[in-house]
């Protein structure tokens, strides 16, 4: 059930996340509530089911954490990662011992939920824009050890990336100019010391800056900030297609159509992944 | 500085998550763009500040963010964790070399407006309940590795904290209620096997599986899910002081006054950590 | 084969222990005597053997070293955790290479000695006090990074567990009282300041104190600390049922009869987990 | 104040150990009792004394506990490891924070009440064979994760190690023997396939198997298991200052000296690891 | 003396590293040598010498090796990384009790001769095309968790480094186009999925895959791979300056100044880091 | 098709530095190149070949290495380690899932051709001493974190192994001799302080040291330190066989056979592990 547009992360990725998670959870008696209320031997199916419409994402997740507890769980999706769903919809099952289902309830829920919250804003972008070629992209303001997942959410919401690290790509942002004496030093110094395969992007705030890059050679990618959908017209005028072009700096989902329609090639929103509407997902479980 | 009513978090709970998190932005070669456009001699002073009305959480993972990157590193701090600060206020400094600030920044602004939008979010809600003896309380609906960093958010806002995890109370909840037989089953069974030191809170739906546990002796503590105002009434009148009334379901600040009114000692909220809305904190550098 | 009472660790929590203690025995290059000495296609079947009469408890960490080193090894358990056994009997089987079996040998008896010990010991006292409605229970006097064995081995022998960590109960003790400004203060700051299922143990030394504690409303639980039998049974009578009663200090098998008939509700005991008999269990060889 | 002859385990060897005990003693909330009842800004000095005469083994540890939670923090020591103290003796003291003493007691308490009961066993048994020259030793049947921290505190009592894991020395015992083929046999293998570094010790259970091994050339070292300090003299004489003869097997502090008398180099003993009488220490704190 | 050139990898990144390797090399006893032989209270000056001419790298690992014994010895650097020195050249000075000293002195002297090795094959890479415009570059042949250290060595050797893992540019292999069905297929492919600030590089091994290439609108880089000068002074014609030219494939010091005479930009050479010949450094230790 | 001379490294010991290696490759977003342009279902088979002849060694980490991203795949080994292949002979083949094989492919071939071109150096200086009793040893040179790979390595290649580890025997080198005032100090402090199974070998530079040694009783070994074949031979007759002789210094496959001829026991090489030249080992992939 692979989706060729969205490569799954693998495992190796997701455990020790999940491994810290349940233990985080277990604690070190582990689940008292289970261990004095439900039979030992007691076996249940539970259902993962939507209680709003939205876009899934993390079952990969999910799946793993039930694994973990008990490697003969078994675990089967029905709306995989990306897709989108209604309310009430059946996402996925798990069958196995009451105490497997219920020590790792918690611990599956938050990142499903989370996860796919991010999905289904991306999603929601990703229509906003649909009548235009500018893609959806998230940013580096993500949450401490959650940043592949938080990206692959953007991803099965649609979704683009941004970089991923500090060190996959050039980012020259206001700060660095304000250090480092204005664009042209700054972008100049840049592409001295770049990687062959480091791409450079470039923060501008004024149409004069995107003019001072462009007169000493230019930038790869152009960092559009906070400017106005005229304003980022002329800039996509400027740059003229040798360069992306890229808005930030407060795009809602009632801004973002004008925004696109500027005819940028990238919106990026740093609150697709700092600021999630966690995806509300149940599980209900019955006597198997 | 500290604050009699908030404990910091020891550094040693801090400094796994961030310096995972700096490996994480970092990746193998660093911040690339500091290094190819900035002096190595270059030292500034830093300034976070607010860019929205908030309360603040999460200075001591700040601090210990830039001084993971370099112990000679100064950071000052001028709103502490749990006051609340006016849109433009001066949190905190940090001044030193210009590549420690800005490879800490993402990593320090990150954590410090997540942990800052709950701290926000759980004074509203403690503003709208003040009238009553309610108090705000989170769950264990929280992100993956973050818990402790969370709940603590949530007291920064003058909230408090339900279980941390599976092992220091127990929650029979509606799906342990379901395999276990019912009200009376679970919790004769709960309070036979409950350790001496550990509260039993029972989750009820309606007020005749309220009257069936108080049939049976009774729990530490009720969680009355998704009930009305007036059910709620009937409810802590039912209990009349003998237990912890602890309303949950959807409570928005809109109708929590409502609710805080039925007399229930506790309002728990999931989104308080899973949904969570950053607050808008900026750094500004400058030469130093 | 799961005992009700006695709910299993997760292999998760017993994973990175017995990988840990695994790599500590072998070093780097491993079991140099069984390499130099053992026919490589040597199989064999071992049994775990009592050596002196005893309760169990460790055998999941147990499987799992063999099953670490060679998830085909196959371990059987005859006399599961928490039951009795005489000396000779037998526990357990592994059956595999012999290497596999050489290699895990000593870390799977160190630990199954270890926790059958504190199980003993525990039964023992359990059966002391069984005339009476005392439970048995340990302290935080665990080893370092053993408190959840240790703890589970406590249960294993028929026992009760008190605080598993500093976060999930409130006990004063006296040398907060020294530093608090004595017990009224103290106590009446606690219940202000203590989540709502988070119970307040006391730690008191007289009558006098217990007196206090009462005129203030009391606690959930008093660590009756170093009395008598009949001072307990003084105290019992002023707790009369409000609140647990719990003895503590210098309690042996010899003492604990009287300890217990003053009508306490539990005897908690440190040297259960910090002084330790490790019962001797054999591990013998055979090929296979 | 270094002793010459027992060299500091290094911190850096300590500290995980530390840090994972203190994680688990902390929990995700902390000391909560602390944070209720006591002053944040209150400052502590606090005594470690012996209550019971022993030989102290430990204090780097109790030391680094307290520096992991708050470098400020000054540990002082008056009774330096290997110490022999009497009952009431001033072993260290402690001055910071309450919090950070209160934090740290317990973690600080149970490592070295632990190691200083090994060290107190240990330093009984070395006195017992103080008019002979046999040396007291330990084994490799120590807890999991504790093996370096056990074999230091033996160190401390005056006692010498034996192999620290399977791979720094070869000891074939009789379930190698069983298997290989006899003492000849597994003799010679382990000389042709033994690094030239590496020490060959052979356990013999009769004197037969001992003139086996010297019939074939001898091992470094001979491990008489359970015999007579009858036997053991003739083994001795058989070994004849060629190898190393070391006695085991159910050796007591009463049995010590006769088997001591026989002649051999050690007598090892595998419950001064397993079977560890904690000393007791106490924490006495008052304000500073 | 930070070089602007070079800047330094973060302690964060190499502490990891630094600890295991030391506790890999103490083993469970420490530095049995050192305890046996040398008094506890000798205090030593060492000196790093280079006993053949090479350029030196990793003196940061060196200094955090020895701080991380004793953060009170003193590290003193007298030819910094980057630098090239001759045979005898005094590298940098540790000062501090004789045990750090001989604790720290293998895993110091084995990161910094591997690192300085590195350095110095590169270095000589550079000078032999320094009459041209090619850069040296390194690949992902480096050893299992010490990549950022060997390419870090690379660039202290005048060098520069390609992608540091599969996720910081895409890299079209032969192996990518026989399974994706050509260069046609797969360029297309690749940019049609490629991240906005993510370069693409495809090996060719013939010209006319090179004009495939072209003709689907070209890569950013081309791989030339085992191409012979004649050949890849075609390539650097066909590519005219609109994407970057590396060549690849058993270059040699002999064969680099021929094959950077072609034109291309790059020569990238995987026998950098995986066939690293030591460059010889010495610690010479005296009395202090 | 285990070899009785060569016990394979476990699993366990392989695992935790396989997948730190492979998400040191992998990144966050994974091997974006394959995600890009090789279809999801797409299988192959791919195969491992010597592009050169030598002896293998790591077979057991590249299997590991695939197993760790799917448990599904399948290895099968051809030239199993320590045997010695022709160029262009099959080792190994790898079936599975296109993107396992991509993903795994460097992380495998680094391990695996850096192992083997230890392995096929020390098999060509074996072969060089073949006609006489000399073993082939390494040191303690080795790379941080890898040092049980790279000594297993050694053995696949015929040779034996020196010291683990600081702790596992006393080696007096020069530094040592200079700080504890001559050989016979530091060799008489050796053996009052070394433990029963640790043996002691002293560096000697010259005869007169060796005669020095052994007036005072002798080592259990000699590393004859830059001696030329004739002063060995001479060092060889002094030691007249009561302990081992061991050249080091300097040691190339050329001077190999005369070193060995003067009679030593070992010769130990430094370079057999810092100065690796890696087999040139290719992984060639087809559909499956």
């Amino acid at each position: 059930m692979t989706n060729p547009l969205l490569p799954p992360l693998p495992d190796l990725m997701l455990e020790p996340i999940l491994r810290a998670a349940l233990l985080e959870d277990l604690g070190l008696a582990g689940d008292i509530t289970t261990s004095a209320v439900i039979a030992p031997n007691q076996h249940v199916r539970a259902e993962f089911r939507a209680r709003q419409p939205g876009t899934i994402a993390g079952l990969d997740a999910a799946r793993l954490t039930f694994a973990l507890l008990d490697p003969k769980s078994h675990f089967e999706i029905f709306a995989p990662d990306a897709s989108t769903v209604q309310s009430g919809a059946l996402i996925a099952t798990i069958t196995g011992p009451a105490s497997t289902v219920l020590n790792g309830e918690r611990v599956a829920l938050n990142i499903l939920s989370h996860l796919s919250g991010i999905a289904t804003a991306t999603q929601e972008l990703v229509r906003a824009v649909a009548h235009t070629k500018a893609k959806i992209c998230c940013t580096r303001k993500t949450l401490p050890g959650l940043r592949a997942l938080q990206k692959y959410a953007v991803r099965a919401g649609g979704g683009a990336n941004h970089r991923y690290r500090l060190d996959d790509a050039i980012l020259i942002k206001d700060n660095h100019l304000a250090l480092a004496g204005g664009v042209k030093t700054a972008l100049t110094a840049a592409r001295q010391r770049a990687g062959h395969l480091v791409k450079i992007e470039l923060e501008v705030d004024t149409l004069q800056q995107l003019q001072d890059a462009i007169a000493v050679g230019g930038a790869d990618a152009y960092l559009l900030d906070n400017m106005t959908p005229a304003q980022l017209k002329d800039a996509v005028t400027l740059i003229d297609g040798r360069a992306i072009a890229e808005a930030s700096g407060g795009i809602t989902p009632k801004t973002a159509p004008a925004i696109a329609a500027s005819g940028v090639d990238i919106l990026s929103l740093g609150w697709l992944t700092h600021t999630v509407q966690a995806l509300d997902i149940g599980l209900d479980i019955t006597p198997a």
